[in-house]
């Protein structure tokens, strides 16, 4: 069974896996890009990969057949187990708790070769449709406070299978930078009586220069102390704290604009590896009028995230400004 | 001039270095580890460097000659500028400063082919004096509230050169994740008024199954919500807040062990990419009950840091209590 543990000073926990165990030994080896073979997220090899949790699938067909066009599944490697109790244990001044969640992939299209950012607009809808459906299901589950879903892009991001997926994490804790996000924007409230992440929307607008894109409901900007050059949030302008509650028609809105800067990302920048997160209230009080959803797009262009890791300080190369006006500027065709 | 912001929400500080400054276009080409060529850092070669700030050197041999052991230059291209005033302002919603600290390399070794692991306690011990020294010296400059002392040590820790060297950043601000660990021990002391760190070495020193190494005065552990594999940190057995408070005899005994460590990583791990920083109490009150400086030493081995940027979330596939009896166990020969 998994365990989360907490760091005693920082209050930030952490999974220690047991199905993705791996013996010193094991990391000798550098890893390799996996390239060939079969495929387990291609259709028609849906035996290779657990039962579906759900699909969107052509009318008439069967769960775990071949005829769908986005499929639900379970992590065959999961960090944490969706069977079990929720434990809590002290060890002396530490503190764990018994590794309950889910880890799911959300295999994003039938076709090999394509991504988030070469699929029809309408394909990227269906993808965001998992997400918000599959959050509304784990919401029940009152082991659970928050979904962490996440996208890794290509080898340097940690991608390990090249059929383009998307994954979510399920967990009984608020993972520690939402958390401060919560709280920070939380005492923004109190002070302003205004959610924070609008006042930003609202400056970003007047500003222009930070801006890549935005249509009618959504925006997408460079923020102001971005950690790495081309960091995006993708952002409701309207105020929306739980992502979950999205509209049907705001999908498609959400879709068009949100593909349009992943293209942007790989047109202009060569197809770089990148990681995606959405960042959402949680379970335990979703509809807050201090927080408001948003997903932070990292390029992993720059190496320069060694100490990053231990310090929570970043030095960005490049200004947003220049970032964003790199990406506006680009000319998309078709 | 390079800036700091400062995100609004997370109140977490980043520099927008303008020195280091990267044009879009300039990313499109992967950086390639350097290697061959005539390297700077070698004696002889001090001209190619700025002039040194500082360094431990044979004696009668003047600045900036060949004769020296061991050297600290400014960074050729800082991150943060020692001249000007520090000014704070806003930009609507928005805090920035001017990007005013130093950022000062420090040259461990003659030999090109010699590293912290390879070379003899004695050079070790040079290093850490300069640290040490380093940190008095800053600190007599009041814009300046912390020194961050680092290592990348390997390409894919983002080490750009291959002469083994250390560097510090001297900051106008307390970065965010010492921030909060100077929060979070200083809420167990009101709690307990006991050091949260003590606490720790000597639940470790009871547990023994997450220690590495110790000697009389430090101890090396896998945390006990470790991220990584093969995380370790070294810290003293007494309490004491500020590292530049060591006592002589002291640094020869961390460099013996904090050596010896190393040895383990390179050994057991074949020589890993790795980053270790120095977490130590701010400038402005840095001898305090509650606060215990210590280095983490964090290996780059596994590719899965990717969306752990953005949600402080990690999973690590490989138990502390493993890691440690790996490293523990080593036959070190000599």
């Amino acid at each position: 069974m998994p365990e989360l543990r907490k760091d005693p000073v920082l209050s930030r926990w952490v999974i220690i896996s047991t199905e993705r165990a791996k013996r010193p030994h094991d990391y000798k080896k550098e890893p390799e890009p996996k390239s060939g073979g079969t495929c387990a997220f291609c259709p028609g090899n849906e035996s290779m990969t657990p039962s579906e949790i759900m699909a969107y699938r052509e009318e008439g067909s069967q769960p775990n057949d071949s005829k769908w066009f986005l499929r639900v599944i379970p992590n065959k490697f999961p960090a944490l187990k969706i069977e079990g109790e929720l434990e809590r244990e002290g060890e002396g001044i530490y503190d764990k708790m018994t590794g309950v969640g889910a880890h799911e992939v959300i295999i994003e299209t039938t076709k090999h070769d394509e991504t988030l950012s070469t699929m029809s607009v309408a394909q990227f809808e269906n993808v965001l449709w998992a997400y918000k459906q599959r959050t509304e299901d784990l919401k029940r589950d009152d082991r659970l406070r928050y979904v962490m879903v996440f996208k890794n892009h290509g080898f340097r991001a940690g991608a390990s299978l090249e059929h383009s997926h998307s994954q979510l994490i399920a967990l009984p804790i608020i993972p520690k930078t939402v958390m401060e996000e919560l709280d920070g924007s939380k005492d923004y409230y109190h002070y302003k009586e205004r959610c924070i992440f609008c006042d930003v929307v609202k400056q970003e607008i007047r500003d222009g220069v930070r801006v890549v894109a935005e249509n009618t409901d959504y925006i997408v900007l460079c923020p102001f102390a971005a950690r790495f050059p081309f960091e995006m949030w993708v952002m409701p302008k309207q105020h929306q704290s739980a992502f979950e509650d999205i509209k049907t028609p705001d999908v498609a809105l959400l879709a068009q604009l949100f593909s349009d800067v992943l293209k942007r990302l790989r047109v202009g920048m060569g197809d770089p590896a990148y990681n995606f997160f959405l960042h959402n209230s949680a379970f335990t009080d979703s509809n807050i009028p201090y927080y408001h959803w948003h997903f932070e797009i990292v390029p992993r262009i720059t190496r320069t995230a060694g100490f990053e890791r231990g310090t929570g300080f970043y030095i960005n190369p490049t200004p947003p400004e220049d970032s964003a006006k790199f990406l506006r500027d680009l000319e998309l065709a078709g």
